[in-house]
């Protein structure tokens, strides 16, 4: 193996996750992530901010002093600088250390600090969430097939919350909760998704009587796109394991679960796991 | 190609998408459906309709004329006339205008100005959603087939809730908000679809328990119609795939996914997507 | 055809459904139990009982007398009259007539009046809602073949269920809404079922942690019902299929959409459906 | 067969369930576990306790001395005491016994009275529920082999969560309920939950629609895991039908209701059931 440069070496520790010197980083920086943002939670409680906020806000300088470090070492040992500034990551990074600065010199910019939250996400990176993505691709390509019927279904459910909605707007109207349009269809899309606040109810009988029809419904609308699915995954599985070839004979179409080709006696390859 | 008359210019610009005329007054009609729907919304606001009522009410005279000469065009063009009155568009296209004009003739009218709201159905038209016509036929075949099971699904529903409510009225009585027996049973379908708005709920323990075996018996069941749509869609799957008829031995029963005859080992016609 | 007695033709009238007599009075029958039944709803709002509190009264004894006839006509005519007073439909026959003679003996027994509510289970019986019991026999049959899945199912959410109750009994207390273990308990099973009253609300952070831990752990396990039932109707719906017989060879293993023997290619018989 | 020692005696009795002494014991033991929770339910309940908590506390100390007794003879007649002592049942027992010993001596653990409840886990070994254990290995190696994917769903679940949460902070404000960001993150699990208490909810327009988007996101995605399961269940069902061999010609691959072997005729042994 050739000399490694300092460039190389800040590399594989920053961007590595070997044992060593590059593991010892990604736990060093999940608990600063996780410090960082349990400060930002605790800091938006009001009587914590009261007691400790010069704390936490110098906790903040402290943190995204750091993350700027991390950020300069990261551009500078990227391979593809460009690439890594403009990535998903890079991004996330950039805006982990934005808000405070921001905060710094507008004197408006108060609000965007919530952005910091999204220092979450880069936990993802370091637990190699994405090893998973294949499994993503997996979920994400049965939905896909599905994009019709999920389509039409959505279309349903739109109409029905603007027909309920427009109903309960006439039936119950303005002084029973039901102030608008908008207002009333929020209630629909509260009732056909089950979720139920309770914030704005019917009161009279015949109310009553269309809320009923409309979670009625709902709950019989629910079935479909869990059906459906269920219904993608189930032949996206069989699309799968059919995809399996034997290296001997070349030939497709062995069960999941097979061991040995059905048609030549071979012993099959493991199969694709993702 | 034969010289086109006026009138048949004029069906190919409102009822064509080809790009150019036909394609620009899709995107003229999108705007306008959109604008006068959202004009229909902020009025119901009652804040925005006491500053901006009269402004709302002229945007709204213009939509409606503008939406009656596009209708009387539509008329007129039409291949066949009668066929396009009565067809579904043809009453939405006429409901998004008579509102309007109820509106001046008769007093009391006012309420029928919600129906203006049907007028985002015009969208559908527009986006061609309906090319997904054969994907909502799949769901409603596997809908019908399962129509057996979901009836005895309905029945048990309505008698779980009729014997739920009927328990609560006995248990809990008119004093807590259990005042009659159509009460009760709009409680029951609160509870047993987990809508739960929380507008009547059960004070003693006893109609907790009650409330409780609701509860679980409605958690135990929903699985049950999820399952039929599945089942049925994935049986529709199937039935779909063992169409697929090879054109050159004229068998049937191939995979969804094969693209060898079985048989015959002659390549299959493109999986019929629809 | 031999002559038919007196008794035969009221028993082809009274539990029959040709065309003619027997459709009349099963017509007849429907709006009087729809008439009764909504007798009775209206009978239980304060507002209307106070004002034709009588009137209904009146109705009610009209009713039971009719039905009282009925009954006895169904017993006079009955081809095993112990079999049909034994029966389901008997009971409900009965019990639709028992209360209102009871309220006028026994003076406490104004609360029996509600059983009269099970008269809607009379409709079932006129619309033969029970032709499609086979259907339910296949859900039925489902159910019980996943009875050991759904036993640990059942077993897991009671668990889940006592632990979340126990725990924010002693994080929230009696002081916020938490006044008893039963109660806790209570509040439990309407958070993991989703229906969610918020008549008890966790009120402390570290209550409403466990209470986000509870809702989370009930949305991952509702999925685990959903799933034995549709792989269960699935298994059910091949081994129907599988049950296909042909008639010329007595080969079984036919897919439910075959039209053809794939032994002998001989015409199979009809999927039986049911 | 030979003579039983006493010890082996009691433990027949103690740990077997055949007719006789064994079953009488297992009786007993059920109705004083049942009777114990429910002393320690009523007890929870503020009235009942200043009317009979004297009551209710004796019947304790009994049922403590009992169980203690039962526990030491667990104990003495085990075949292997140290198996026992560790083993899931036996730290059950324990820990049933415990806190009352515990609230004699120190002063503060009164709140450890709770763990007592724990003793409802003590019916499931005398009902044998275990032997439903193998159901229990299919659902739980459903749930491992569909892991990842089960991981992929809960990341997105938590980034949503995250992000409708943070939203919400910024559109809403402390002002109006949502006080803090782990607040609005609860308010927006208690929402994609379909929970829905409605302690906190959107008051502004705009609120209301990003509360309405994460709604109809939530309605969408809580059909992803049930598909993932459904899909595995079937998958897993089909797994273990072909596993099953013919004992004649070793082959594998039977359906799940086939009785001959299909390559050479002879009848199957039975599916295995578990």
């Amino acid at each position: 193996m050739s000399e490694e440069t300092p460039r190389q070496r800040l590399n594989r520790i920053i961007f590595g996750t070997a044992p060593g010197a590059g593991r010892n980083f990604d736990i060093i920086l999940i608990v600063m992530i996780v410090a960082s943002v349990a400060a930002l939670f605790m800091d938006s409680v009001a009587s914590i901010h009261q007691q400790y906020g010069h704390w936490l806000y110098a906790a903040e300088i402290g943190f995204t002093l750091l993350f700027t470090l991390e950020y300069i070492a990261r551009v500078y040992c990227a391979q593809d600088r460009k690439l890594y500034v403009t990535s998903f990551y890079g991004v996330v990074d950039f805006l982990a250390i934005l808000p405070t600065y921001l905060s710094l010199i507008v004197p408006g910019a108060q609000h965007l600090l919530v952005i910091r939250i999204f220092r979450v996400l880069r936990i993802f990176r370091v637990l190699k969430l994405f090893q998973y993505m294949s499994e993503a691709n997996v979920l994400v390509r049965s939905l896909m097939a599905a994009r019709r019927k999920i389509a039409v279904f959505l279309a349903t459910v739109v109409t029905l919350v603007i027909v309920f909605g427009a109903l309960m707007y006439l039936v119950e109207g303005p002084e029973r909760g039901f102030t608008s349009l908008p207002q009333s269809i929020y209630w629909a899309i509260v009732t056909v998704t089950t979720v139920g606040y309770g914030d704005i109810v019917p009161q009279t009988a015949l109310g009553q009587a269309v809320a009923a029809m409309a979670m009625i419904t709902s709950y019989a609308i629910i079935a479909i796109p869990t059906g459906i699915v269920s219904a993608e995954l189930i032949v996206e599985n069989q699309r799968r394991a059919s995809r399996r070839r034997c290296v001997s004979c070349n030939r497709l179409g062995h069960d999941g679960d097979a061991y040995y080709c059905k048609h030549c006696g071979d012993i099959l390859p493991e199969e694709w796991d993702g």
